[in-house]
């Protein structure tokens, strides 16, 4: 295949991603809200058996159909990482949410090919609902083109971020200058927050800790809506960025926050 | 009719309420992720088209069918509160939520009898859920009883709460000693969360801030799925409260918070 042709990506991995997603919605639901044996992760970040068994059943499906690949998945670590391309799978982004009944968790995907994210897809089992994009082109929600806002100032920006906990001490000081700038902030929402912004309803996200995994699927969403997603230093994501997201609707928008982030 | 009588409010105002929110879904769908103008109101909460409409179109509906009956909603105000019986709405709360397209928002709707709150409905548009409660009976989850929790420590209690925005600094103290002792906790959901409570999925909500018709719906709700809610002194809830909220799946639970909430 040749790397640089989009038209491969679209005909070959998306479709792959589509199945992937469909396997883990069903596999997800079919445990969502019974009753399951928590346990804490070294990390302190509850796993449930559906997160394990999610991406077992993804990795399985990945080794028949591109055995050349790399995967990096939350559960079972890093593998073929020096692949030409590599998918990048969290089986539950939310799972906090997962385990407290709340809808909002979903199955993200990404492709990297050379570390870069030529393919994204976030999947909400529980509302049925959809976001993915192939690099350079539109963003996609339920099968339609979907765009960020036009917000270009903070003073109007709806901004959401999933926990205040989430910060640490220095982040959180950062954090606050633009929560204390924006129209509008809320807190939850995990990977939803993201796929809210590329359909213009939300026109930020600020986020830190996060992991490979967490933010990697949002960069091609984000992109191709017409938004900007780097780290804090306005930099790329990739998958030795340092964890911290800003996400915006507008190059302006994303400027404005950028400047508050940074020291 | 009879006051005492709960034959009667099964018969008649349970099925009114069901009519009633599902005439508020449907609105509320039909603006749903639409462009809207969103007013700030004088207590700067942002206030829809779709509000308002919905408020107007239930306080018909109870005007025709109840015309002795007090109405308490949140956009038109206080009306014949001396009534015996008085029903206080929330067209949408959560309207924050709602204005960013995250699907955690619903209509409440709770029936007083002489102060007393005797049904309480929690519908939920987006994701068509709906619970409720008739004093004395079971808490319904989609037509179905649904029982809180057996969690009795903080150690074990999954918590959410809105926004840690919404504390003043006293509250946000007293709210940070529950939420430094439990096992798990989570912004976002407004009304969800009671719902999730009432299903066992959350064990612990605490709030502060809000109005009565943002909390009088959960009281047959909470206490018909087992659990507790009162207000931060151990109060009942009622029309007058003073806005502090805490419901908890068992009655352990609900003295273990009580107690750090206190002063």
């Amino acid at each position: 295949m040749n790397p640089q042709n989009s038209t491969d990506i679209l005909d070959v991995y998306l479709p792959l991603a589509h199945a992937l997603a469909d396997e883990a919605r069903t596999l997800a639901l079919r445990r969502f809200r019974t009753r399951l044996d928590v346990s804490i992760k070294a990390d302190d970040s509850p796993v449930t058996i559906a997160d394990r068994e999610i991406e077992a059943a993804l990795r399985l499906r990945l080794a028949a159909a591109c055995p050349t690949h790399g995967v990096f998945g939350e559960e079972q670590g890093r593998e073929h990482l020096d692949a030409d391309w590599v998918w990048v799978i969290d089986p539950i982004d939310g799972t906090k949410s997962f385990i407290t009944g709340s809808p909002l968790w979903g199955t993200l995907l990404a492709l990297l090919h050379r570390g870069r994210p030529v393919l994204g897809m976030i999947d909400i089992p529980f509302t049925a609902e959809r976001w993915w994009a192939v690099a350079g082109g539109a963003a996609q929600y339920q099968g339609a083109a979907t765009h960020a806002s036009a917000c270009e100032t903070l003073a109007a920006a709806r901004l959401y971020a999933t926990s205040p906990d989430l910060f640490g001490d220095g982040d959180r000081a950062r954090f606050e200058r633009v929560g204390g700038a924006v129209a509008l902030r809320r807190y939850g929402g995990d990977c939803y927050s993201y796929g809210l912004l590329a359909s213009g309803h939300v026109d930020l996200v600020v986020e830190a800790g996060l992991q490979p995994y967490d933010y990697l699927a949002m960069v091609a969403i984000i992109e191709g809506a017409g938004g900007v997603v780097t780290d804090w230093h306005g930099q790329p994501l990739a998958l030795e960025s340092d964890g911290r997201v800003l996400a915006a609707a507008t190059p302006a928008l994303h400027a404005a926050a950028l400047a508050l982030l940074k020291d």
